[in-house]
């Protein structure tokens, strides 16, 4: 791979991870789900059962359709076709307010779509206001 | 796992990534190596090819030894027997200083040793000073 490749690689799995942070905020399961390739994998938090394909997937983050979410990106590192990166999910739930900050690692097909997703965090990591 | 274990799990995982900072900047490759296994796997930068086996990793480490290192721990998420945490190192080469903030993510066995090391970073996210 040529360094301009290497670079143009790491913009889309740049954008794919924006991508990924603002529909989680926006709320639409599917949305979300659409960035993952068909046949990924999603291990949330790392310790649990994968699941498995994108219809699994899209199951996954219908939790999201019923609370008001937003979502920060704190650090993100690219290397090769995989990122780590560390954010903070802000989550309402009538009165209260819930913010996670796991940091996620994802490997990313040639299209820039998320072929594994891995979450790594603890419900005692939730802070809650 | 009852609730006790993995709170004991958890606070060995937590102590071993704080002794790994504290060797780095301590600069001795025998006292990192310690914190691996003996079969373990270290890959830096991700997409690299793996060191394995004790032997390697002591090796990997020894330029840590011809440097003055410090070391600071930003974030660290524990899942299980998984960690992700972001971190800082500081590097003094003669008048320049240079600071690289990666992602690691470290797997461990039953004593809270490393058995694998991915380090997420590239050459791009080193700052000069």
């Amino acid at each position: 791979m040529t360094t301009s490749e290497a670079t143009a690689q790491a913009e889309r799995i740049r954008a794919t991870v924006t991508a990924y942070l603002d529909a989680v905020a926006s709320g639409v399961a599917t949305d979300v789900a659409a960035l993952y390739t068909e046949n990924a994998t999603l291990e949330d938090p790392v310790g649990s059962e994968p699941r498995v394909g994108r219809a699994a997937i899209t199951e996954f983050y219908k939790a999201i359709e019923t609370t008001e979410n937003t979502t920060e990106l704190f650090t993100l590192r690219i290397s090769g076709a995989n990122a780590a990166f560390h954010f903070r999910v802000t989550t309402k739930v009538a009165e209260q307010t819930y913010a996670i900050e796991p940091i996620d690692v994802m490997t990313f097909d040639e299209a820039g779509r998320i072929t594994t997703m891995r979450a790594f965090w603890a419900p005692s990591d939730t802070v809650q206001h």
